[in-house]
């Protein structure tokens, strides 16, 4: 079997100028090349689309992830070339990978097999370097903070209290925590600090939300970085860094464009950690997708209990997005780890484990229908080692929560195995959905109401509990004024519940709020269930060992 | 008068491919674009013209800098222009500018006035990634060094003896000094460390004495980032971490084309400090403008005792390049700075401080011509308050040195005003030259009589000294079998020796060692005399609190 780097080396690919004109109808001029295959599309053009119909967006999600990979990515992929090879205008919005990873133990984000998007070395490293602006634009407001306080500290910051974390774009737990100005005097004033992932910055997060420069500098504004002395909050407006840090940023918002293997077109724009933040791509892709395409497929981090929930209740509440349709991508093997099987045994035939894993997907169509308002449909994803038998039992166990399942084999066949799902989706796209969007939360809710509502509607628990701690931070936030905000749970993604070994469908559980944040500039609230890593590790044998440069410039070991 | 950013900005630019193929005769299918207006020149290109002559190689440097700045960029683009103007195939060899500058004091390097190289916000900005990617591949070795600790040490590396320090394009004094891996088992074995801005870095060196990606990844190899506890030296080859580097830097390492404002080519490509590294723009691209053009100009940092020394004895001896005429930036306002006058007074004419100031200017010709045997030319760039019999006292002062001296207003004129001293350069380059170009020291030197060649001979110093850990630090790098190597001296620019208010030419003064450092994979070892600061601080008002984006996306306040 060939690997995802030979597979995305051997795939032919075309100018993107050829791209962006024969499938979405964009003009040479209103592309921004990096290279011969990769564009930025121009903001200013994008702006002049503004009374263009939107299309339909479709929204793909999962089952609560399992080990061996669900395969959302190649779905999104596979999809987009079903679509796109049926004759419809249609593009992926995808999130941008993390360099990070690529150097540790996960590898790439570009797609896998036969359903990937390309140039894939490309965009696993630094691609249009959004990610490298990012860091230099939240590195700067760290600089200033230290700066600011070092010449005097007019705005009497509290250093103890600094939240705002310095980032890299590398998996390096030496960075976790760390004492900075050292040395005496001319360093400035030690304090603890720490770094996070650029993916899992606030910054990161506002990038995705922005809907125009403007938007930008103000959300930039908005930060609060820490607090002073009196336990007023102070913003990156207060220390003058916002309109730097949005210059930093300027090119970086334009959407990516990239191809996939089959020739269809791809924004891959922005990251964000699906668990402190809201794990989508940038809205500015989104939109420009919806004005260029008839179809936009997007996806969302995690399981439907985390990606999708921030999907609707961050994403589209704050940017008016809504999705027509909620493609939920499961297999047979993730049903059977959460109906017991062990990872060892998932190749093996069962069909009462396929049976008893269903609980986890029928409380996410549940959700998906009951709560978010969204018509779902079920992608399954189908392993060489699935039998048939297994497949229609899902298809079966799928039908009679009165949705369709369609199995899907876009990794080993590209969109040809995508094509009775993407038939599926257009069924749904042009009947009338039974559904009727809504928010899990209203806005007037509480902080506290909010994350009840979630954590009792969605992820089936019983009471929800909070540190002593987070429960003062809670009333500080509230205190200045940004109770209105939605929150943004992090808890773990393989259970509904923040035991990551409670598989399937666990009912009754505590959700404990230990931590919360305040992403003011994003626009939202962070409640920490649980330990979040936001700067990983590499492990003992990474990736970077194996990835090399040959003598002809060849890129050896990418996966 | 016009600022910069308002002179670039009205500048007409001329699409990237026809600059590349109407002045330097590359086609389309070579160019990797970056935008309309920055691209990258394929390395595979650039290699398949091995066989074609080299042009002239014309290096612009400098009599000791001063506070209000010579104008040594702003020559090197005039110089450019007026020799391009004058139908010479002609292209600039620049440095990136460093970001972190650009949010302190320092503000952008991509030339001034009329003698600029565009696009200017661009080019300051974030350019093509090159930076960021040399930061990226620098913090995955300090990343992969903290993460081999972690995981059982197999190398025996001694935590204490780490040299290699991750890296930030930023100015940001509270990264000097500070302490990783706290916060316990997970997060590694703590130990001191310090962030160095990019150019500071080794691997930013290595990057511009890179002669291919064959050359990149050996010499990446060859760092050595420390010690193990029994004092043998650790490289990056030991951790396997130089492919994986290597790989980072793929795209970087081919060279930038921009224009002028006057539509002459412009290579602009690496940028590493003068003191602590050679201060010189990459290898690959000056080697790339003596295939492709008649006439290269580029600059050396400093004065001509550092940049000017170090282009020949570092990068001119590694790489076989060599000067054929060297152009001495020199201004009346530096010469009566030399001279005694302060800086408030500079404006005032005075014509027996500028004979007084010529010892400066005078050991530096002595030096290009009898030490590295160069063919000097003096560009005298006028400003303002400078008065006609001041120039003409210039003049005459360097003619009886038996140089040609050319006055020049290319800041105010473009390349009109350095007609001139364009053709004062073409006659140079059609004459013999009376010079025979040699190094400073042989190789076979040892290292210490190495630093007293360049001590004695350039610098004019009676004697000199070391610090009993430098001299043992000596001890060591000899004992590894880096004997061989050039040294690199970091001292102060702005005089002969190392006291910077010693003006003019001091002579008998005391050469002092404090630290040595061993960059083997640049190829050198640094003799650091003084305090060298490779982590700049931002100002009490940094342009940062200037620097903004419009609502239409327009960039404001960069200088």
């Amino acid at each position: 079997m060939q690997s995802d780097i030979e597979i995305a080396n051997a795939a032919v690919l075309r100018p993107i100028r050829e791209v962006a004109a024969d499938t979405l109808g964009i003009a040479e001029e209103h592309l921004v090349p990096y290279g011969h295959f990769k564009a930025k599309v121009d903001i200013g053009y994008l702006t002049s689309l503004a009374d263009r119909p939107l299309g339909k967006l479709v929204l793909v999600t999962a089952i609560s992830p399992t080990p061996p990979g669900e395969g959302k990515t190649t779905t999104t992929v596979g999809l987009t070339d079903a679509l796109h090879g049926l004759g419809h205008r249609t593009v992926a919005c995808l999130r941008e990978p993390s360099m990070g990873p690529v150097f540790g133990m996960k590898g790439g984000a570009a797609g896998g097999g036969w359903s990937q998007v390309v140039p894939m070395t490309d965009i696993n490293l630094h691609f249009t370097g959004d990610f490298a602006a990012i860091a230099a634009a939240n590195n700067l407001l760290s600089a200033l903070i230290d700066n600011h306080v070092h010449h005097g500290n007019e705005l009497d910051i509290d250093v103890r209290s600094v939240t705002w974390k310095r980032v890299l774009d590398m998996n390096d737990r030496a960075l976790r925590e760390v004492t900075v100005a050292l040395g005496g005097h001319a360093n400035g004033f030690p304090r603890s600090e720490g770094f996070d992932i650029v993916v899992a910055s606030e910054l990161m997060a506002i990038f995705c939300l922005t809907e125009s420069w403007a938007d930008l500098k103000k959300r930039i504004g908005d930060i609060v970085i820490g607090y002073d002395r009196s336990t007023k909050p102070v913003t990156a407006r207060d220390l003058n860094a916002h309109g730097a840090m949005a210059a930093l940023l300027r090119d970086a918002l334009a959407p990516n464009l990239v191809q996939t293997i089959e020739g269809a077109p791809a924004f891959v724009h922005g990251g964000p950690f699906a668990n402190i933040a809201h794990g989508c791509s940038s809205v500015m892709a989104t939109r420009a997708g919806l004005r260029l395409a008839d179809i936009v497929v997007t996806e969302a981090g995690f399981g439907a209990d985390l990606g999708a929930e921030k999907f609707v209740d961050i994403k589209c509440r704050k940017s008016g997005l809504r999705p027509d349709v909620a493609v939920v991508v499961a297999t047979v093997r993730a049903l059977k780890y959460h109906g017991g099987v062990a990872l060892a045994d998932l190749g093996t035939e069962d069909l009462d484990a396929v049976e008893a894993g269903m609980v986890n997907l029928r409380r996410h169509l549940t959700n998906i229908k009951d709560v978010y308002g969204i018509q779902p449909i079920v992608a399954v994803n189908r392993f060489p080692t699935d039998t048939d038998v297994e497949i229609a039992r899902v298809v079966d166990l799928v039908a009679a929560e009165d949705v369709r399942a369609f199995p899907a084999t876009h990794f080993a066949d590209g969109g040809a195995g995508a094509r009775d799902l993407a038939e599926g989706v257009l069924a749904a796209l042009e009947g009338e959905s039974p559904y009727e969007f809504s928010f899990t939360y209203d806005d007037d809710l509480s902080l506290t109401e909010k994350v009840e509502a979630i954590a009792t509607r969605l992820y089936g628990a019983g009471l929800v509990t909070w540190d002593a701690k987070a429960r003062r931070r809670l009333q500080r936030i509230e205190r200045d004024g940004y109770e209105k905000l939605p929150v943004c749970v992090a808890k773990t993604q393989y259970s509904f519940s923040t035991d990551p070994t409670a598989l399937g469908a666990p009912s009754g559980h505590e959700l404990h709020v230990r931590e919360v944040r305040l992403s003011a500039g994003a626009g939202f609230v962070v409640v920490v269930c649980g330990d979040m890593m936001t700067m990983p590790g590499l492990p003992r044998d990474p990736s970077a060992s194996r990835i090399d440069l040959a003598d002809d410039g060849t890129l050896i070991g990418l996966s």
